[in-house]
């Protein structure tokens, strides 16, 4: 159901990544979004004993949706894909992804819905680790802005 | 590889709406907010000549990303289905698909990225009208939040 | 610090709205959105006893802090302002405000973060009551996407 | 009209960052994102012959606004101000607020939105920057992500 991939087909100007990959990129984090939405309002449903115990994996989900719907977004411009902002957010994701993925990981045997959501981030972290090797290391990125931007014919 | 709807079948609480039609919103407002920011986007790579004939297309497409991102937040959350807030969020994202689907879709000629996201827009469109079949009219809702909430146990 | 007047001061085309009550409107949505966000965050840090008695409110926090969010960016785009779209977001947002202001007031003597919150979320209400009796009625709106944009010169 | 600094005044629990500077931070980071969606769409309201140039200023700002918004939603949650997620997404909006100032900068004299949004820029790289150097450095951050969380009662 996904466009990213059509999207990036299309697009009028070269993109510096591999398009697979990046395609898969914006998929996960689209998805993980949706699910650490909905994981933080299944556990506001559990039951008042247990709800108290998933305050740290609601939070994490809340943190994790924010960041993997910005990453999303930022991949999904191509704004020039060595730049510092691109890798700053990928590695943003990364640890979001990450912590999330262990939140949910400690209630997967009790809850359902964190286990799910706990799927979600760690394709997420792979998606990602995938993308930051082919991603120009923030060293070698070109100085100055206008470097890294597609330029207007 | 969306997981909204296994996330609808983990849910600990009652849901008031048909999951599988939850689902094909939830999933169409996710992909079509991804192919509006990439579209924008690809907007503002096409030729100097072109762009100042997109301004309105990014436009629609930024305002329909936004919209509905936070739709498909709203849905993912079951804060009561029969709320004034779902049917409202639900209208106002049917505007923004449906005014960038007119926009994308007098360029779908010329732009196979406006062709795509017009696809996207319209795909929203059908679902959020079948969904709001479903919704309990406002006239109806019950008069306080407080009876539109799950209850803590 | 807010700067929503200087940008509509600066804007280079004409705006249909009263911009002192546009600037206010985009004001409260931006700090409501804040103050739910934290209020969301502060509920999960009540005790265990209290916590499970704030799951209504913390989902009408999220809720609201989502729609305010796309709210001030909808208003922050001059697409138009005798739309249907604006309308419709600006509608959705007073809904959310409504029901946001009303379980974080339950809460307001207990909680002090639920005080402030009502207050962000009422401030909303009226400068939203305020901008909407001076948008077009969607029955007069133009019926073409084309007529409520900025013309390109 | 900003909340942030009230809210932080009656959060339940600790928090282990100065007060003062964390508000400053998040009402930078609001007024930011603001500043903007308001630039870009200023910009493409500009003339026919401005726009092609604006193009990379507007990619800047879309990216600048979303990466804003996510890191005021972060830090607005206390989940605990020494973890690695929080430094990473400052770092990721200190990139994207730098080079949004370089871009709109670019621009300053010829159109007056571009000076008030790079300025909207450069203070949010003023405040994060203050606020990184009392943020733990990730290397001493506690390694399991339960010790950095708000404990339940």
């Amino acid at each position: 159901m996904s466009y990213a991939r059509q999207m990036l087909d299309t697009y009028p100007a070269d993109i510096a990544v591999d398009k697979a990959q990046l395609a898969t990129a914006i998929d996960a984090l689209t998805a993980c979004s949706q699910a650490c939405t909905a994981c933080a309002d299944a556990c506001l449903s559990e039951s008042g004993e247990a709800m108290p115990h998933l305050a740290r994996c609601i939070r994490d989900d809340l943190d994790c949706a924010d960041v993997c719907d910005t990453t999303a977004r930022v991949l999904s411009r191509h704004t020039g894909y060595d730049a510092a902002l691109t890798r700053a957010q990928v590695q943003a994701a990364l640890q979001a992804a990450k912590s999330c993925a262990d939140s949910c990981g400690e209630h997967a045997e009790m809850h359902e819905h964190c286990r799910i959501c706990a799927q979600a981030c760690t394709e997420v972290v792979e998606a990602l680790t995938a993308l930051l090797d082919h991603l120009q290391p923030s060293g070698d990125a070109p100085s100055t802005p206008s470097q890294t931007a597609p330029q207007v014919s």
